[in-house]
């Protein structure tokens, strides 16, 4: 490690930023700019220490006026990690890896503490799941970030909710809890490769949401991206639908995976598990 | 700085861990475990590089399925900062704080990639809200790790979600877009105050969901927590409604809270903005 800034820039937008140029970076600071999805761990657990300093470093995040509503659910059941990795095949590190969370929105805690206290919950709004799900996720991007700084990779595996009823009734999950992720935890066994992102000029607006630029954002960043690496013929997806264009980048890649409905249970899921939506 | 990891669970949680009591933290994850919620910050501006070092941090945390669905909208211009302010006038620092952003969960640039490649957007579910909110919140956890370690201090605003309507208006947000949070970034100004959290027996879970204990817990959270800072009297809630206890305790106060519906439109904003939600 121990590249400017300007060159961890290249590296995630592959475009310059001279005013980074000649900047150093701190070195957990490289660590979060330079940012790589592991999924393939060496065998060596994560201490108990360690472990303990990843929820620490979670549970420390900032929470919506203080209400909490994260839970994990450490999976250490091998025969359990075995059947949640069943259902996503093409997927190994679920099983592999030496940690494995199912990260929650849990909105059900702050309901008990009003039956508890002897008062009614009077918030069963769509925002309760916006706010649980945040929580959540601002709990798991900490986790992650601490990680990442103590030399551990991560992946975060966001189909857990394509089997949502599935995984809720393994783990025993009970009403107004849902997952929003599945966490992957393990020291990486390969370097990983920093995955090129659109432009901060498409991403990060001034005053007002502008995207009149997209078009062209779009065509530059597929351009970029297919010079350090062009995806590969074998996994164009849905070739038999939508054909095989001479270029194929991620605006393509993309297009065509939203293309396709696949099939999301979520609004039955949280209906069934007792959210009003209002 | 340089606290053992035992003394930041015990500030953190106001309990023990003898495994952790002679563990050196690394100064990068001690920051994240003593996380503070800053709303004081120094009139120094924030410079550009570590704005942009922000940013690049902020792009570069995992985004489900490289789908990459969050906007920034950095407010600079004062006049439109001070409208935002004026709707929470509870809350100065948005005014006050040198940078504030607002974060937005963005299914629309998706969607256009769709039409500029020539193909239909076929998952217009509940889902495609839960990921866009999810990807923003995890980019937006990231800015304020790398903030944070960058000696920088942040509060999140969810209560733009309060003004979602008007928020929208003002900085042109257009369908398929919702704001997720605001975020104030400063060098602060005060040392702040690390708040005890649940403890992890509490919200981390092995291989099931498990809060039988839960009534045990929140009591002795309520206790822990009284015994670091009592919540003044002149800050219960509702009084008028719900009376004065002999202890008022967190559980009193969020009970309390949520007992009062806060008005959410977030369900008509996110139908009007377009989203099936089915």
């Amino acid at each position: 490690m121990s590249k400017s800034l300007g060159a961890l820039w290249r590296d995630r937008f592959e475009l310059d930023n001279p005013a980074l140029e000649n900047e150093a970076a701190d070195p957990a600071v490289e660590t979060l700019l330079a940012h790589r999805t592991q999924r393939l761990y060496t065998d060596e657990p994560v201490p108990a220490p360690v472990l303990d300093t990843l929820i620490a470093a979670a549970l420390s995040a900032a929470t919506k006026s203080d209400l909490q509503q994260v839970s994990f659910i450490r999976i250490r059941d091998r025969a359990l990690r075995g059947r949640i990795g069943a259902l996503l095949p093409g997927m190994p590190w679920i099983v592999q890896a030496p940690e494995f969370f199912v990260v929650c929105g849990d909105n059900r805690r702050i309901r008990r503490v009003c039956a508890l206290r002897g008062l009614p919950y009077e918030n069963d709004t769509m925002d309760a799941v916006l706010n649980a799900a945040i929580d959540a996720a601002i709990a798991m991007q900490q986790m992650v970030c601490a990680a990442e700084i103590m030399g551990l990779g991560c992946c975060h595996i966001s189909h857990v909710r394509d089997h949502v009823e599935t995984i809720a009734e393994m783990l025993e999950i009970p009403d107004h809890v849902f997952p929003i992720s599945g966490l992957c935890v393990g020291y990486p066994a390969r370097e990983g490769f920093v995955s090129v992102r659109l432009a901060p000029s498409a991403t990060v607006h001034t005053d007002r949401y502008d995207d009149s630029r997209l078009a062209d954002e779009i065509d530059g960043y597929d351009r970029r991206r297919d010079a350090r690496y062009a995806i590969p013929a074998e996994k164009y997806k849905h070739t038999g639908r939508f054909g095989t264009p001479e270029f194929y980048g991620w605006s393509e890649d993309k297009a065509r995976q939203m293309a396709v409905d696949d099939g999301s249970t979520m609004r039955a899921y949280l209906e069934k598990a007792g959210f009003a939506l209002a």
